[in-house]
C-alpha cells in the first residue's frame, strides 16, 4: 500500500514541478487512505472465497457431534433419565457439555467473523447472549454428572480425575471471561484504554478455553467409552468405539476449524469508517 | 508508522516550498523506511520485558513433566524394561512421548523466538534437527506401546481407542511436516514463492500438532489412571492419581505458555537487514 502511495508520489514529481507539487503530499494523504480502504476491500472480496464454506462446515460438523452424542446416550447408554434415575440423568452431562462448551461457545466466537456487516453493538450482544446459553447447558451438564455421583447408592467420588478438574477450570475461566467481557465491553463505564488493554487477552482467553473445552471432551469420551461399555467392549472395536472415536475427531475438526476461522488475519472484521473505535479483533 | 511519515512530509511541505518539496518525496520513503525499523525495535526492547522469563518457565514446566512422568512409570507403576517385559516396556510409551512429542516439539518452535539474533540458517538446522529426535523418541515411544500390546499373552488389541486414533494422526502429521519443511525451507531447489505460500499452512499445523499432541497425552494419561491402578484406585483421590492430574495440569499451561509465546506478534522474530528475504513467521 506504502509502495503504491510512493508511486504515485513518483507520477506526480514527474507530471507536476515546481510549486504544484506541494499538493502531491496531501494527495499522498487521501490515495493512501483510499489505497488502505481499498485493499482491505480487495483482500475481504479474495481472501473470503472460502469463508461462508468453512462456516457452513463448521455448522454441519456441530450438528453431528451433538447428534453423535444424543445416539450415543441415547441409544447405547440406556437413554436419558431425571433425578430419578441418576445414572441415565448421566446422559445429560456429555449432551449438554458438547451443545453449551463447544457448540454455543464456538459459534458465539464466530459471530464477530459471519455478521462482520452488522452493527459492532448487536454482535456484543449476539455474542454474550450465546454464551449465556452456553453457560446455562454447561450448569445443567455439570448438576447431571454431580446428580449422576451423589445420587447412586453407594456415592461416587467427585472431582477426582483430571477431565474433572480440566473442565472445572474450564467453566470457571469461561464465567470469568464472560463477567469480565460484559463489564468490559458492554456496560458503558469502562474507558477505551481498559477495552483495549483486555482485548488480546479476551481473545486469546477465548480461543485457550475453547481448546481446553475440546481436550476436555476428548478426555470425558474416553473415561465413558472404558467405565460405560461393557467389559473389553471398547477393545473390541465395536459400533460403539467406532461411533465415539468418530466424535473426538469431528470435535477436533470443529475446534480446528474454528480456531482458524478466528485467527487468519484475513478473516478479521473490518471496521466501517464511521465505527465506534473499539478494538476489533474479536 | 505512516502518520509519523505524513507528519514528516508535512513539515517539510511547511519548511521547503517550490522545488525542493520535490525531494520530500524521496525522503518520505527513507524516513518511512527508517521509522519502519525503528517501531520493530522499540516493540522488540519494550515488549520483550517477559519474553526470556516465560522461557525459562517453559523450560522448568517442560522439565518437570519429564520427571513426573518417570516418577509415575518408574515407581508407582512397576519401573522400565524392554521386551524382555511388555507390560513395564510400555512405560517407555508416555515417557518418551512427553520427552519427543511434547517438550522437544514446542522447544524445536520456540528455537525462532529464542535465537532471534542468529542467522536463519543455523535456526532453521537447529529447529529441523529437534524435530528428528523428537521422531526418534516418538518411534521408540510407538514400538513400547505396539510390544507392550503384542508381545503380551493374550495379546492386547491395537489402535481401537481414541486416544490411539489421534495419536497416529498427530504423528503421520508430524512426519509429514518435517519432511515438507525440509523440503521447502532447507533444500535450496523450491523458489521462494512455493516457500511463501507453504509457510502460513506449515506454522498453522506446526501449533495445531503440538495441541493435539497435549490432547493426545491428556487422554492418555486419562486411559492409564483407569487401566493401571488398582481397583478404584484413581477415584479414592490416590497420590499416584493427585500426581498424574497435576501432570495433566502442567502439559497444559506448558503448552499455553509455548502457544502464547510463539503466536504473540511482539515476540515474533524480526528481519536482519541484510537478511535472506524469508517469511520469517515460522
Amino acid at each position: 500500500m506504502c509502495q503504491s502511495c510512493f508511486f504515485v508520489i513518483g507520477e506526480f514529481r514527474l507530471s507536476y514541478n515546481g510549486v504544484r507539487t506541494v499538493n502531491s503530499s496531501y494527495l499522498c494523504v487521501e490515495l493512501l487512505k483510499h489505497s488502505l480502504y481499498l485493499d482491505s476491500n480487495m483482500a475481504t472480496s479474495s481472501d473470503m472465497r472460502y469463508f461462508n464454506w468453512l462456516v457452513l462446515l463448521v455448522q454441519l460438523l456441530g450438528v453431528v457431534s451433538v447428534v453423535i452424542t444424543a445416539v450415543w446416550m441415547g441409544h447405547f447408554q440406556g437413554g436419558f433419565a431425571w433425578t430419578e434415575d441418576p445414572a441415565r440423568e448421566f446422559s445429560y452431562h456429555p449432551l449438554f457439555m458438547v451443545i453449551g462448551l463447544i457448540f454455543l461457545y464456538a459459534d458465539g466466537i464466530l459471530a464477530y467473523r459471519v455478521f462482520r456487516n452488522d452493527r459492532k453493538l448487536y454482535i456484543k450482544i449476539l455474542h454474550a447472549g450465546m454464551h449465556v446459553a452456553a453457560l446455562i447447558f454447561a450448569s445443567v451438564g455439570l448438576k447431571a454428572v454431580f446428580d449422576s455421583h451423589n445420587l447412586v447408592d453407594p456415592p461416587l467420588a467427585n472431582l477426582y480425575s483430571l477431565h474433572s478438574w480440566l473442565g472445572l477450570l474450564v467453566v470457571i475461566g469461561f464465567g470469568l471471561q464472560w463477567v469480565l467481557g460484559f463489564a468490559c465491553f458492554l456496560l458503558p463505564w469502562l474507558g477505551m484504554s481498559i477495552r483495549t488493554l483486555y482485548m488480546p487477552y479476551h481473545t486469546f482467553w477465548g480461543v485457550t478455553l475453547l481448546i481446553l473445552a475440546t481436550a476436555t471432551a476428548l478426555m470425558g469420551i474416553t473415561e465413558k467409552a472404558i467405565f460405560g461399555m461393557a467389559k473389553n467392549g471398547y477393545s473390541n472395536h465395536s459400533r460403539e468405539g467406532t461411533l465415539i472415536n468418530c466424535l473426538g475427531l469431528i470435535l477436533v475438526i470443529f475446534t480446528g476449524l474454528v480456531v482458524y476461522l478466528v485467527t487468519k488475519p484475513e478473516y478479521k472484521r473490518q471496521p466501517a469508517p464511521d465505527e465506534e473505535h473499539v478494538p476489533l479483533d474479536n
